[in-house]
């Protein structure tokens, strides 16, 4: 059936977020109660005094998570905060979950006890409530699909769309290590593969892996921005890389974007393991992913509070549509920033 | 690293059910929001002046529909109806949703616009807004996940557990066609395997296969109780087939249940397949799964009322808890119900 069709389009051709766009593009809003519907990091419901905020990710195995090396209560914990942290990234509370989980027969109901711990110790950690989800048979690999249900007031929502020209462009703690705990887990792979004699060396690289394997969502940021009365102008979860995210609100806000290399937060643990990889740390933080940080402009009239918050980095600020997006290096060279986002869909 | 674990236990030895009361049975709510958690078609989530509803399903390829026989389109349209149904079944409406997909690279652009066809003529027939989801690639099978978010009246939302003894049991529409409709394709797929030459025999089976490949959620039974001032006491939508559904309305109403042999609505093109195929009609309509219709219960004094709604059919009362659950056989013979809803797990 599927061999029918005279014409087609392979799915890599368009790449995830052509394919959404794509996929998308007709989509007319019939209840008065949408929002907001696709395109940012969570929808936004209408709820009477306040709004209800929505998001949903599916991690499939083999592509998103590898259970060779990925402990399940570890993904357990990562499958909530990623979706918690779209939540965030609306400057809104989560609140409730709903989880489901596809499992082959080869798992055994401890190996999903062991999923669900993790699962309940992001619960417990943000003080979500799990309301709901689906458990069914797998033919192949484990699927997991999240959606997290959160409040937002409506003087507070942000979106992606608000950044105005100067804004300040800040990013929570450190970017490229996610990444780089990838890389070295991938690398302990290959070499078991070839000789499984060989111990994993994975001393001294506990940050690197725990970015990696067991992600927080950024609560603390959401709180001391407003505890600190500053509302951001736009807002994103750091999910597929810095520049991915630059050009996601430098579309939305009809703007363009300056970082400053010198001026990316990168640990000194990620350096080190990027050098041991013989990877550069500047491509690691801005086309890494999986950070899970909040990347947010606020006005100028912001830059002391900001400043004053520890843990944020203002790394750039907004610049003119005209002038797109562009990453300043050392010496005011001018590198243009294109999302290199992987695109699950390639052979 | 699943093989570590000296205890092993299958997760076919728990069933679906005793799955996810092993896996939800230590949760606790945190938030004052969540209303209602894991155990209902729906979770319930405090809006203020309303309540919200969620639901969520996921559906997996080679367990859940099987792309040799069923159309993609059909698929799309049928992935947001059964999340509508869970709406409908809290006597609430839908308004949202979100359908997250996963398809290997060999599906194209088109195979998934065929798909998102579907979707988009659910939202337009219920009038709900498709607001998110995501976009991934499987290494292996389709993977579907949709969540429906709708909303209902405090006053107004109905739980299993509502019903209490002498209330009426009623279901709306007919029973066992969509089994009907799975069993006719899966021996027309059967035959077209031995000989591909042989053309599928479908004609005159209309009704069975689009009860089975394009099933509608019973937005209208909803619709015509509030037009009477029925509330019912407790409600279910027919998935896993009425014996199941009935049993889960007897464990959280903490009641028994009788239905009859000879109440059952069992359509004449219905009945004519399964004699075709050999098939019990009883047993279908009983444990066939896939109806999406609504089973609901209601005090006695909304007999007149009920029964003046065209298609909806009075099967059966409200018994202690004592009494069990019992299929009342013709010449008063009695049946001990039991949930015979297919294990997705087992081997």
């Amino acid at each position: 059936m599927l061999s029918e069709s005279l014409d087609r389009t392979e799915l890599e051709s368009l790449g995830e977020f052509g394919l959404i766009e794509h996929l998308t593009k007709n989509i007319e809003l019939h209840q008065k109660s949408s929002i907001k519907g696709v395109g940012d990091d969570a929808a936004v419901v209408d709820a009477g005094d306040h709004y209800k905020l929505v998001s949903t990710d599916m991690l499939m195995e083999g592509i998103h998570f590898d259970l060779s090396y990925v402990p399940l209560k570890h993904l357990g914990y990562k499958a909530v905060t990623v979706n918690l942290s779209d939540i965030y990234a609306m400057n809104g509370k989560p609140e409730q979950i709903t989880v489901s989980v596809a499992v082959s027969n080869r798992f055994s109901v401890e190996a999903l006890d062991e999923f669900y711990e993790g699962v309940y110790l992001a619960c417990e950690a943000y003080q979500v409530d799990l309301v709901g989800g689906d458990t069914s048979a797998s033919i192949t690999g484990m699927c997991i699909s999240v959606t997290a249900i959160g409040t937002v007031g409506k003087e507070d929502v942000v979106y992606r769309s608000g950044a105005q020209e100067n804004d300040l462009i800040c990013v929570s703690g450190d970017l490229g290590a996610a990444y780089a705990g990838l890389q070295l887990l991938e690398r302990e792979k290959k070499i078991f593969q070839e000789d499984s004699n060989v111990q994993p060396d994975l001393e001294g690289k506990d940050y690197v892996l725990e970015r990696q394997l067991k992600p927080e969502a950024r609560k603390i940021v959401i709180d001391l921005l407003k505890e600190k009365k500053v509302r951001p102008t736009s807002m994103i979860d750091v999910s597929d890389g810095l520049a991915s995210e630059l050009l996601h609100i430098s579309r939305q806000s009809d703007c363009g974007t300056a970082v400053y290399e010198e001026k990316l937060p990168i640990d000194a643990a990620t350096l080190n393991a990027l050098e041991e990889l013989g990877l550069d740390s500047t491509i690691a933080a801005i086309n890494g992913g999986e950070d899970y940080e909040l990347l947010f402009t606020v006005p100028q009239k912001d830059f002391e509070a900001v400043r004053s918050i520890e843990g944020i980095s203002i790394i750039g600020h907004i610049t003119p549509k005209t002038s797109g997006n562009n990453l300043v290096g050392l010496g005011d060279s001018l590198i243009e920033l294109k999302a290199q986002g992987w695109n699950a869909f390639k052979g």
